[in-house]
């Protein structure tokens, strides 16, 4: 079992008189947009423990609206020392060391490393791949992917011996469409055996759909947070809902809630670059106190962070599944 | 003649220093967008009077941002207690029973009984019709016209015999374009008579219009609150302005107030699920006094109201009308 | 039971070596686009048997593009002469009366009189019913439905008393959608109790349906000939096929052809103002012999026929229906 | 050499602790959208010295969301008194004297006098320009170029006896593209010779560009603020940057910054009309102090002020560019 | 008066039997898409009188779907021999000589030498003007009017001692709207004074029109024959139609037809490369007989031609005239 | 070396007078569209040598329009008879098994069996994989790409061990964008490496591009026939060109043919279920005699035949190659 113990996880208790399942951080947002001097805004972020500590590849958009992902590191998850450079990726394929794009990252500790995922610009939106053990060197891998692609996260532990990924296809827009899709890998460069993992439904999640953080596995089965867009009169609204897969077979859905968890409300999350979205790129989770804290970006502008209990999170996703 | 006295209308002068005709109340919103606690939003809502008290049918977005209307009650027409369950609809036909969404109700007082108007999916958008006599038991009746179609609004009497219904065929999305017609009924079961009513005008109604609350009758004509919706770059920005129709044939416009009386320009009509709207659903009148309040949703979020004194409306079309 | 002999009904035995259901007139297209001076194309029109001859309802886009409907005159139903000026209809009501387009008409003996049905510019398409005894005085009645609407076909008897029309509700463009619904009339002027009868599915039908011809009663049921819509990397393909409906509920659909009867084929259904359109509006039956012949447009330019034997088509919906 | 001293320029030191090339004014928004009477909103304006106070040309969008152009006049460039009424321009073709929209004005001192531009509705989006010398008497000249053009910006002298003028060719709408040219005229109405200046690049700018105010004359160039537009998933975001364009063919460009100068972050900058626009249309200098202060619109609903100094404008403009 | 004999104008009578106002040549298509080895097509090509023979400039597509323009010389104005390779342009500008397309030439005498106008691609579709006095070498001038532009079509002489030039204003990609516009110039060079000449209408000119061959001058008004286009549910449909405009205000229509005169009927107009294309680019006129012959391209794929006689031209004008 | 001798393949000499590099067979279409009962079109098929005759992979759309492939076999190449079922493939997995639609296939020798290669319905467009060893019994492997893809192509010998697979990213719809790139796998199951090979250009290739037959190995590169797409204002165009690949980098282009080798011109291109297509999906080489006969769909309708030599292939790459 691959969660342990997370004693310095950020938290904060559910505010008095409430009772929804995740609740926002008080002092939301924990990163401004300005955070370094280089930014434009900081969002779409990835956080993992790290030697006692916390490291996290975040999301930096410069100010020429260039997309990048940067090294930041915190001793309480909260407060945030960012690079203002973005992080450098040893990479021996001249073409493929060529910088188009990149966001949204995801972090997970995989085996002896971290991994890290994210959207790679490759003649579009693709998936690449990356590692670090020391948050000091970063490798390159591969696109794990063809464009048009996003949201590649993947499973933290390897599954009869595959790594497995899911991730979204895309189009090379601002996509309107969008299904989660598991892939599978002997080596995390080729991949193959898709399966369909679940796609829109009505309501907050029925223009299109995409992982999250990194599932964190319980002994019931994988719980995935995964974000859902409606769209408005106005464009695209973006929240975020939860789900639980199966252990050994993740592209079956045993549970998918039919709520969403957190929806667009506070100025941080309604008003900045994008106007009405939440996005969850990361979670840590204590096992001995089932506290689980999740980082979002808000706005595409700003990083956020909010709270549950894991087995709330889990009566929530018994009783209003919905498949 | 049905407008009669309504001594208990919500209220509150127009603030000092200013000389708009439609002016905001103080306090609101005056519901707020989880007023209950399955609610995402709630706001495009209608309230009459009922027993001396208030009554209303309010478009309860929950949190599957499914689309429902929910039953509520006040004292004093501000404060509100609004069920957490949607009202249940009496109907036999299985295919007319199915859900698949309410939204955007009007609630008039014709001859014995209150009917609700609203948006009821039936293949797409339709006008489903419905009554209460106790605000306890509520009969489904039929969809009133053929999908694709909003903003269906009976006038309060009927005319020749007729029933009289405005409304604004659209299509299945995000229509595009959009005017208002009145059809007529003998039995609120078949429409017919169809009449074009008036269509967009450039400025702020230039995309597509709808009628709003239920018409006001006044010796002069049928007092129309309607919305008008323009196209910025960024999206739709409702706001709503008026008219006045002919008492006997009310597909004839009398006057039509070029201005538009309220645009959304608070933080709550400007941000929320649906930034830029103002979208009024309801109207209460006082005739001794001429006091009118008007119920309007801001930014598909939550729940507002607004004043203003039926001389002052009616002087406003006659000065500023443009057919 | 309505049908009746109609022993000179057009007729050309299946081509040999041929199996089809429905096979084309040898001598097709039976009228050219520029048949009257007027005309720059001649297509989409309605034939019914007429005094032991033919008459007929005839859509003519002129030289200007605009859309009216002509009168002609048959004695083999072949062989056609047309007016070269569109119907005058008699209408009181001047805001009914004025041209806006008149397109697709169907015809159908209904109690005493032949009604015309036909999409009428009403501030975008609506359904327009109108009325003669005598094909030379014709008589508008109202608009059935509201804009917009298309495809507004009669079923030939009251069903329990009750007009019953079938319609295609649209948008007012180009519609990329549109499912067949049935409303019912106590008057043809008020109707109510809408229905849903069919929708899109994948393939020949996958963008758009709309009925056809006027309904054949048959001891099994409504034999309904219906187009469908595909989109094409180049746009619009309209092919027909069938269904049977209830007798008594006609929104009911008992069988439901799975392929199409007739697609766009020849150099006359490719090539015209709208390539690759076959589009019946018209169907003549003889009961004794169950020969059928159908008048449909071809590339929106010209009229064709083609023809069909009754088992055979009741054989084809039972073996190949798909609900 | 044009430019000359300035010394009542509105100013505000860069607060403290920042190190932004432009800084924000603390009061703004320095006009509020109900200013006047029959305002909705005031933004994109323009402002030049006049007789040592300010005069300005002021887009007003009125309670109709008619779009026009105000006088207006203030003593330091920050209390601004406006003209309820439009200009009215004296014009001596009916054609041309008839309003559809004008927006989005410029005014320069060229030669002996004030030249005006904006976009002039013209069956369609054009370039009108207009003079006055004493902001009395108001004379439109023509249209100086076809439609669809927008953001018409003359350079404030004659280069080799013509007259230059940059703008961006358009389509109808809200256009997804558009590039920056310069024309040149030897008599304001006639205008050739168009040179294309410079295009869209990825990132802020990534969707259109267009000339902001009258470009300002330095020994190294003529310094352009301009305007770019990225396309999010909810619409147009506009921020502003800087380019210099050679003195004497101005439609080669020395320097062009690679990060936008300035981009909507404030809640009047986010929040109002049309979210997410910071949109500048004029700018004043004082050369013996380097300083510049730039009038800008705020969400298309108020007008803003920032600041900046030419050297550290120059130095980010030689450290940053990128053509 | 311009117009002077042009006994050897290519001709064929009417048909017999058919009243058409213009008819096509019975041996058309005259020019084939492959008439030389490196083209896809010829098509949209100018033709006039040169030396006793005639001479003409080619739009030629090459087999990569380049656009550029031929020179042809041709005895009779049917059988043409068009030269392989495109025409060079002599031009000091290297930015202006730089290729990016050009099509849809006219060319006209005016003065002391024939003038080429085509559109020319600079940062997107623009009207190039240059001329020739022997068709042997060519001189490049200016872009006449900025982009996005298509459709110039020089006035055959000068009026009040300017150039005039129609033009239809448009978008950078397939145009969904469009108007025609007239502008002067004192040297070709350097235009203004554009006036509204007229827009679309219903039916088969409702999404665009754009001036067609140099107009012809009569008595009565400058003949101008246009194009214009319609939108079916499978792309545009182009025709063409004629107008006169005033001797001395071009601007003004006096007459303008209300039918188009000619469609797409013909296999080699309603398939090729674009399927419902008639498009006129050039006209001779032989005033002695009164002979005109229209050469216009079919389907964007090949050359065609067609006749009528100038005064049943302008009884068709007067007759069916509607502004 | 892969290529061997075929010396049965079907050909036809260049006709006398044309010096076209690909010339089209003479009795084109070889399958009409109705050449099984149960089909509406034959069109984009595989063909392949199989024990001295010739088997294939047929795209075959039924009436009711769905999309699938069928078995064919041929002594001559040029008379086929296909099978009016389509291929049962043999599959374990229900999910996988379950049917969509699979259409434009190809076939590849490679190892030791004949492997297919489609577009398969898996939520979207997918590439399919599976095999055939005698053309009795098809095995279904995976899909070998996650949606949206198409055109995917296998080199038909492993590189370095690996498989190598041209393929062409896309949406779910008709796709307005498309590069090609090729992917590598140890197994035919797992693919990653993802390389760019090359995209779109202006001109007959300006939309997308994809892969069309099998690659044919020559000494010097990989001969790849690849489709092109030209939207026009009335949809899109199909034309086929050629480049080379590198042997042993086949994401290298060595060359790439500036103009198209083939595009719609004749009836049974232009005329059909999608007008101007051609789309080739197969090629045959007989070494000895460098013959090349290519297989491609016409107009989505119907099969046809075309033919080249090898060495005037690759001396019109060298000379007209633009990368």
């Amino acid at each position: 079992m691959l969660n342990t113990a997370l004693a310095n996880i950020p938290w904060e208790d559910r505010p008095a008189g409430t009772s929804d399942v995740v609740w926002r951080y008080s002092r939301n947002p924990i990163i401004q947009r300005n955070a370094t001097p280089s930014s434009n805004s900081i969002f779409n972020s990835a956080v993992v423990p790290f030697q006692g500590r916390f490291a996290g590849v975040f999301r930096c958009d410069n100010k020429k609206r260039e997309m990048n992902i940067h090294r930041g590191f915190s001793d309480d998850g909260l407060a945030w020392h960012i690079d203002n450079e973005p992080i450098e990726w040893l990479c021996d394929d001249p073409e493929l060391r060529a910088f188009e794009h990149r966001y949204d990252p995801r972090v997970v500790w995989l085996g002896d490393r971290y991994y890290v995922t994210w959207c790679n610009g490759y003649h579009g939106p693709a998936i690449g791949i990356g590692y670090t053990q020391d948050f000091e060197k970063f490798t390159f891998l591969e696109n794990a992917l063809l464009p048009y692609n996003r949201n590649g996260v993947l499973v933290p532990r390897k599954i009869n011996g595959m790594f497995c990924m899911l991730s979204r296809p895309s189009d090379n827009g601002h996509t309107r469409y969008g299904d989660i899709f598991l892939s599978r890998s002997p080596d995390l460069i080729h991949w193959g055996e898709h399966r369909f993992v679940m796609g829109t439904k009505k309501g907050w999640q029925e223009t299109k759909i995409g992982a999250g953080p990194v599932p964190i596995e319980t002994p019931e089965g994988w719980l995935l947070f995964f974000h859902g867009v409606l769209t408005s009169c106005n464009g695209f609204v973006y929240s975020f809902g939860a789900a639980l897969l199966d252990l050994e077979q993740p592209w079956k859905v045993i549970y998918r809630g039919g709520p969403c968890l957190l929806s667009p409300q506070t100025t941080y999350e309604c008003v900045g670059d994008v106007p009405n979205v939440v996005f969850p790129c990361a979670a840590l989770y204590d096992q001995p106190t089932g506290r689980i804290a999740i980082y979002y970006g808000g706005a595409d502008t700003v990083t956020a962070l909010a709270f549950a209990m894991m087995d709330e999170i889990l009566d929530f996703l018994r009783e209003s599944s919905e498949l």
